[in-house]
This record gives C-alpha cells, structure tokens and sequence, in this order.
C-alpha cells in the first residue's frame, strides 16, 4: 500500500511574489462575515515587511512568538481567540517552520472539535482544515508542503499529521529569506540537509523520493559548500521544498528522532537540536556525518556541547520515551527490526555523548 | 507577475499501485447515480490489463484510439456520448499523453458548453471540470502534471491551457510502462528530454523550472545513455514528472513549436515529431542536439527523412502558421524580440531541411 500522497494545491514562486498575496486571497474573500487571519513571526513586528501584510477590513493579525517553539497550549489558545472574534475566511502562517505549522494546526483546530493535543499522532485529523496559506520567510525546515505540524503537547512532541494538514496555498518569495541571521539560517538550512540524508539512506526510499532527496542534497550543496552567488536563495528555497517533497514516500531517521527527545525536555530549537545530535551519528551515516562537519567548519559554526551533561536520570528516560515515540522514524533508519538494534540503553548512550 | 501554478492534488508512486485505484475511486462514488468513466487507449483491449481495470456498476469503459492524436471532434463525441449516458462522477483517463490529454479535455467539456475547438487557448475555460484522474501507461510527455490538453482542431494544434486542466489525481505505477514497445519509449522519453533542453535553456527559466528540469535531464541521461538498470521504469516515470513540472515557470521552445506544425500537417506524433525537428536545432541548442545524437546511436533509431519534400506550398504555409501560432515558445527560446529571428523564411527553410 502506498500513501496516496496530498501536494499543496497551488505554488508561486518567484522574487517578490509576495506582493500577489493580496489577490491570491482576494478569491476567497467571498463572504464579507468571515476574516482573514494572519499568524506572522513576531520578529517582524515594527519591521518595513509588517507594513505589506495585505490585511484588510476585518481581517485579523496576530503576532505569534516561536521563541519556544510551538505547544499544544499555544495552538488552543490562538484557535479560542479566533473563534471568539467571528467566522474565519482563511489563515496565512507567517515566519519559519514554528509559524507556519502554528497556522496549520489552528487551520485544523477550527474545525476539529477538543484539544490539538488530541490529535498529535498520524491520521486522528478528522474535518478538513479551513483555507491555510504558507509563506516561508526561512527555508530548510520543508514545514510548506509537509503533512504534518510539529507541536509539543503535555505528554509528547508529536505533529499532526494528516492529509487536511497541507498547505491549499504556498507563496515561495526568495526575497523574504534574505534578511535571516547566518546562525538561524545554517541551522535551518542543516534540517533540509539531514532531512535528505535520512531520507536517502533509509530503508522506505522510493525512486520519487530519491528525485526529489537527490536534488535537495546537490542544492545543500552548492548552498553551503559552493561559492556564494547571487541565486543563494533560491536554491534554499527550492532545496527546502524539495527536501519536504522527499519526505512524502520516505521518513526522517536517527537525527530527528533523537533530535525530538532532546528539544521535549531542553527546549532546544529543532535545527539546532539536529545539530547537535547528527555530529555524533557517525554509525549511522558516515558521509554525511564528514560532510556535515565540513558545512560546519566552512561556517565557522561551533555547536552547543554537553547540553545533557547536567540532566537527572528522569530527564533522560522521559527523552528516551518521547525519541522512541516516533516509530516511523526508526523504523525507515534501522529497518522493521529496529527494536532490537536501538535499546534504551543504545539512545542513553548516544544522549550521554551530547 | 508570477503564475499562481495550479499542482496535481494527489500522487501515489510505486510498483504495483494501480491496484490502489478502486479504493481511490470509491471516495467519490458517493452518488449512486452517477458513473465513472474510463477512457482507455485501445492498446489494452484484450490484454491482461483490460481485466484489472476496476469498472463497477454504472461505470463506463470506453476504449479510445490515439493512433491519430486527439481531435476536438473526437473530444467532442466522447463528451456527447458520456452526457446522455448520464451524470459522471469522475473521467479516468489511461494511456500516454494522447489518452491522458483526451480524459482533460473531456472532465473540461462536461462543465464547460460549445466545442473544445473554442477553448483552445491559454485560460479561456470558465468552470472547473469535473474530477479527472491521469494514469500514465507511457512516460516521458508529463502529461500527467501539465495544465494543457493538446489537441488539433479545425484551425490549429493547441491546447486547452487551464488551471482546471490539471488532473485531481495520478496514479504513477512504473509496473504500467514495462510494456512500451522500445521505439513508442524512445520518442516519448525524448519528448522529455527536449522538455528539459528548452526549458534550462529559454528566457523564462527560474530556479523552481531549474532545479526540477535539471533533475529530470540527469534521469533522462541514466535512462537513455547509462547502463539499463532494473530501476529505468521507475527514474522514466520520474523524468516525465519532473520534465512536466519543469515547465511550470518556463516553457518549450523552438522545437515544440516546429513539431506542433509539423503534427498538424503531416499527421506525425508528437514525439517523432519532435525527433525530426530536433535535429536540425542545433542552432539554438547545440550540445543537447549533440547528446540527442548519441543516444539515437545508442538505440540505434532512424529518424523519418524528408518528411517534407512532398508538400505543396499552401502546406508549408499552413504549418508556419501553426507553429507561429504558439507566441509564448518562441518568446520562450528567442526573447521579447523573436519576431525580429524567427522570420516566416526562417520557418520555411528549417522545415525545408526535415
């Protein structure tokens, strides 16, 4: 059986297409009852960008802040206050990987009844989602066509992964990606690059996903280790999207599944929690654990070290349950019998190293 | 301006998935009173294959000839005959680009009146057709993501250009074109490899109709210059998607718009078509008419000579104005001035070489 996979319904792509927001979302302003919601990083707050949101009427914006990244909590709390403010039209998501899956989850929490929590899992989404538009303004994460819309909940860190949580929309604006600061863009743009290696290397790879995994990995690449010419960020954007669209037949592995436990329990931001993670997966992925480490060398980029070191043996065993939580991720790195190869004691040992 | 470009809503890859389609398409037979239709290239009459065709009930199975390529009369009848056979929930469409193109072109004319000959044409369809799904049994004209449907019509080869052109659903099963005989896979899987050609190599191109062209042009070289490998089904089926999705941001160029009036005229497909032409271009594409060379050696293929010499002039004039006709190609190819290159002259001596 093989996933009947759902692709984002409609794609511009282009430097400056982001001013086409505004007509894109004019289709479906039908109703004048019903408001446009814009879920916006608020790292653009008071910047020259907030003042081109195309918000109109009785649209509604809101700042989100993703300095931790997306709960559950959050997610039920935006979803109340809209719901509070009137019927809802649309929701536009903002920012990187924590803004825009924040605006898928409340997509689908508009019209999925109880708490976002109860749907952290794969497939549990029960109604469509309300009409959600992406609009990156950082790449690497493929949060703009992924199915799923990662979020911390009270008991695990598990997305929401279900057809109805694709994106109809997505406004990919190269020119919205230049302003990010080098640390955040190499950590995000290193989430694409592990993306495509667990991808690649793992056992549900697919001649689909290898076309699109391939080509993330050569515009990676030519990203972070070529020359850096002026079409930089359209590759990051491409390389980001395709790494997204390698997922759709294939899975992540080891790095995130660790990478997983260790942002549950540290708060650590997900790029940099792969980071920290992938350097010392060597075992599982030699060449890309020796490429990556030159990514990090050309980057002049020094990685958080013994972030576990002062942790109680609680602490560890609640990231070694939230880490084995993600069957499928160890499953396509290790195979159907992945149990016997990755212990308890396996994942205490590699946490131990960090 | 960038195109808001319109995906296909839903993909399933792998070996052996056709098998997937009954349960695919019993999510749409909500109404028991209306029937799928099954448009199925005449090849498969009497194979193995007729009998896994999952046609239920009040389904219709209508074998369709491509031995010419679609007509806008022949488009017209099939529309005819499915309408006073009652309501249709779905058109499925089976075969090759010629197959595929006919199943748009009929989900478009169910909902849209008057002939298919007035919508030939970019965007001139004004309702969404009903639900269509493309199953490739023939790789490499990605027809299965393009939003044309080419047809000939009593004035002109073109195709109905729409955004609800596109289908809802493909069925990509590389277990379907293990049959293809080898010249029908040559010329087909070189209708993809121009693709790729003219779309790295025309005015139009970005990094979105970069990044998916050059994947497609390394697929098609493993394909058709590497070694034949037990994986060449499944990176054909992936060049076709991703040559067709190339063409999203950019265009075809000179060749296609040579062959368009070389097919109108002289009746030739598509693919051999676009064979006979290709090699005269080496003017505007030298190293891809130099590699299209080497792997007509490799499977040692003829191409048609002096298609040509027998036409009279009013023909010739004919196929100029057909190929002119398609003003996005060559702007494409040749830039905002290609009028000042591509002189009717011009035209005539390049057909007077085929």
């Amino acid at each position: 059986m093989f996933r009947n996979f759902q692709m984002v319904s409609k794609v511009v792509f282009g430097r400056g297409c982001f001013q086409q927001l505004d007509g894109i979302l004019a289709e479906r302003r039908q109703n004048a009852s019903s408001a446009m919601v814009f879920l916006v990083d608020d790292v653009f707050k008071a910047t020259a960008f907030a003042g081109r949101l195309p918000v109109r009427g009785q649209d509604h914006l809101l700042w989100v802040n993703v300095d931790d990244e997306p709960k559950t909590s959050y997610v039920d709390a935006l979803t109340r206050q809209i719901q509070q403010a009137g019927p809802t039209a649309g929701v536009i998501g903002i920012g990187g990987g924590s803004a825009m899956d924040l605006a898928k989850a409340v997509s689908l929490m508009l019209t999925n009844p109880g708490s976002s929590a109860d749907y952290q899992g794969w497939d549990l989404i029960e109604h469509p989602a309300v009409y959600h538009v992406g609009v990156p303004t950082l790449s690497g994460t493929g949060a703009e066509v992924s199915r799923t819309a990662v979020l911390t909940g009270p008991v695990k860190k598990l997305g929401l992964n279900s057809d109805y949580t694709v994106f109809d929309q997505i406004v990919l604006d190269p020119d919205l990606i230049a302003g990010v600061p080098p640390l955040q863009r190499f950590y995000t743009g290193m989430d694409c690059y592990i993306h495509c290696i667990e991808s690649l290397e793992g056992t549900f790879l697919n001649a689909f996903s290898q076309a699109y995994g391939e080509k993330a990995l050569a515009l990676c690449r030519e990203v972070f280790l070529g020359e850096e010419g002026p079409e930089a960020d359209e590759k990051l954007m491409m390389a980001s999207y395709f790494g997204g669209m390698s997922i759709a037949y294939s899975q992540v592995g080891v790095c995130h599944a660790l990478s997983y436990g260790l942002s549950y329990v540290l708060g650590l931001h997900h790029g940099e929690g792969n980071g920290v993670v992938f350097q010392y997966l060597e075992a599982f992925y030699p060449e890309g654990v020796a490429e990556f480490r030159r990514m990090l060398d050309k980057h002049r980029i020094a990685l958080p070290r013994h972030v576990t070191s002062d942790l109680s043996s609680n602490e560890i065993d609640k990231m070694i349950d939230v880490a084995l939580t993600l069957e499928p991720l160890w499953e396509n790195a290790l195979g159907p019998d992945w149990k016997r190869r990755m212990t308890r004691d396996r994942i205490a040992a590699l946490y131990a190293m960090m």
